[in-house]
């Protein structure tokens, strides 16, 4: 029987020549991530089964992103703990604050995730990486522990949907309104455990970023993970950032599938998740009536890439916040914070009246640097809209690409960049 | 009886035509100012006391800074009030998020504070604007409820002390050493309800910036105020940023001081203030054991400016943070944002290694954005190293002006600049 791309990466490192949906398998790690929530769990664990070393100090990757900044006693403390963890075990890949960033932007950024490679982490949004043609899913801090010690991890072979990609995205839509998109039609349970294969001739109109964000929010529709076929742009991002070896997995012709879903990029929206599912979407021309809002934040492993900020710019550039609507920009690593701010971007920002944060998570969970009150509605181009995610329970959170974010921040409540007066 | 500065500036504001050391006046107010965490307890303060509408909507200041942009819940509830009543009363001089600053570098910027002015602010290092000739001191929240509901505070006339400044200073020596050196000189208790009076030819060789950070920490002196001579530095700041009417105040001949103080700004070296107290102070050149840090800290209403960052950035140009080094540049305003920005300072940074915050207080009185853990210790171009005061108990921090933190940050531990490998 064929095998998906995902089926194919997981029985080549579990050293199988078939596998089938439902198989368990044990599976070679290429890299295993923690964070300054969920490492200090896992090390704790690791210390806990007696674990002495790594299984290779190169394939451990340990980022600061979601408190640090150290928010309070209780983040310097974790944070703590993981530097000190990436100490005693002589570490590779541990980011301190001023080289840090967000996990899922700066892994693939330094080069530590190519085609062809499994990751685990110990973040739900790990499934980032299949932008690259790579498997890569989110566990809990115990299996990162069992991973950091042994190298291995137990994976059931998930079943899989097709996304047959064609046509081009018009203007003001990007990655973050296809995932949405889908999202919408197939909802959060849609992909539940399966993996999510995206292939097709309109591949080649999505930017490595745009594949990135729509990666990043497989889970969001429950799968176990997304992934993207390896083109010739992937093939230039990763060597561009990484002097790891690759290998390109292709589906094989007779591949099974639950399902196929055709994705026609051309006839795709900008559209918003709606309070409080991600599945909640509504497109732009759907907004009948005015949904006022408190605050824009632009940012996160979903949208905090240059291309984010570039886009975000074009909207700014000339024009100003709305009074009273507190706009924050994070950009997710400090090299993009770099090239944004070379580029004129951030200057573009602060003179339309937001404040530039250092790369942090930042609000997202509802960690620091601007968390809701009650009654108070955000647009963010992060990647969940739950009850309480950024803040209070009774706050609001519209899930939104960086160029409707920009313009909601302009005008003041939820807004397509048509809709903006020209300059 | 002759009188100080200070006294005839509040002699001026009660309409009286002579104070003495111990009156107990009733004075009009020209700016009241509150922060988010100070303000809300002042509004419920004012709720309290039926207080209706504020004396004067153009005179009263609110500025989120403390805990914003929200660090947590509580953060964005009391944020939130604060910009309901600012709303409410119509408050002319409400800063929000992306406007917004710390609150000290703020207010003189935006030209709200000018010589001869009498300010309350419900924040102790408010003694700041001293340094354009007015009389400014901290308050409790009650005192800023009662002034802004009447524009009226009551005083005891402060005794004073007569600091006579002469000479210039050496390379690496800027105000806030000129202020450690007095404060270790003196004591935190030193200047108990007095106020410093800043006088002598030496004046002239002190920037507005350096004059900010002395006056600023006056308080840790213990001092009701600190309060600068008038001079064409001081007009030309003043006019620069304010178009309001300002008036000098200068002692008379035969003013009453208790004592007098020489200080010739020649002899002062670079000055570090240990735990747990700014009196603990020793130059560089006393310090024998290596102090190895963890963070730095380059920021706050002491040393947020822009000179602040055009030194540090000279120190940090063409050099590395040490690994592991925390480094952390908080510009105190958004003005003083771009303005480093535009002139590179950020480019050195964040490739010396250092990360670079949207302007905040951030960990200087422990609220967010470099907490510290147990056992860390942090040089911090703050104003206080109290204990825990940046976050856990058992931390430390050590007052230095931004080069000697620059050079501690590259170092990896307590620095003079003069110490850094020639480039």
């Amino acid at each position: 029987m064929g095998m998906t791309m995902t089926q194919k990466i997981l029985a080549a490192h579990a050293g199988l020549s078939e596998v089938k949906p439902g198989d368990l398998i044990m599976a070679d790690l290429d890299l295993v991530l923690g964070n300054d929530i969920t490492a200090p769990v896992a090390i704790n664990v690791f210390k806990g089964i007696n674990a002495k070393t790594v299984f290779d100090k190169d394939k451990v990757a340990l980022v600061p992103d979601h408190f640090a900044p150290n928010k309070d006693i209780q983040a310097a403390e974790q944070c703590k703990m993981m530097r000190q963890f990436a100490g005693e075990q002589d570490i590779t890949n541990y980011f301190e604050v001023g080289e840090m960033g967000v996990e899922h932007a700066l892994l693939p950024e330094k080069g530590l995730v190519v085609a062809g490679d499994l990751v685990i982490g110990a973040d739900s949004h790990t499934c980032t990486y299949g932008a690259l043609g790579a498997f890569s899913t989110g566990v809990g801090s115990t299996d990162m522990a069992a991973g950091m010690a042994t190298g291995k991890a137990w994976f059931k072979i998930p079943a899989a949907i097709k996304f047959n990609i064609t046509g081009k995205m018009n203007q003001y839509v990007s990655g973050k309104d296809v995932i949405l998109h889908i999202i919408g039609m197939i909802g959060v349970d849609g992909a539940l455990y399966q993996s999510m294969e995206f292939v097709g001739e309109g591949i080649a109109n999505l930017t490595i970023d745009d594949r990135f964000t729509i990666a990043n929010m497989a889970i969001e529709a429950g799968a176990k993970n997304g992934i993207f076929i390896v083109d010739d742009q992937t093939i230039d991002y990763i060597k561009a950032h990484s002097s790891k070896e690759f290998t390109v997995y292709t589906a094989d012709e007779d591949a099974q599938y639950e399902r196929t879903i055709e994705i026609n990029l051309s006839t795709i929206k900008p559209t918003v998740a709606f309070p409080h599912l991600p599945e909640n979407t509504k497109t732009t021309d759907e907004i009948t009536e005015p949904v006022i809002i408190d605050q824009v934040v632009i940012g996160s492993c979903t949208n905090g890439r240059l291309s984010d900020f570039a886009k975000a710019a074009k909207i700014f550039e000339g024009r100003k916040v709305a009074k009273g609507i507190r706009t924050l920009i994070i950009p997710a690593t400090q090299k993009i914070y770099l090239q944004c701010m070379e580029l004129g971007y951030f200057k573009t920002f602060v003179e339309a009246g937001a404040t530039v944060s250092a790369p942090t998570c930042g609000p997202c969970l509802g960690g620091h640097m601007g968390i809701l009150a009650s009654g108070e509605r955000c647009v963010a181009t992060t990647n969940r809209n739950f009850v309480g995610r950024m803040g209070h329970v009774d706050s609001e959170v519209y899930l939104a690409n960086p160029e409707v974010a920009a313009a909601s921040a302009i005008l003041g409540r939820i807004a397509d960049p048509s809709e903006l007066p020209k300059l």
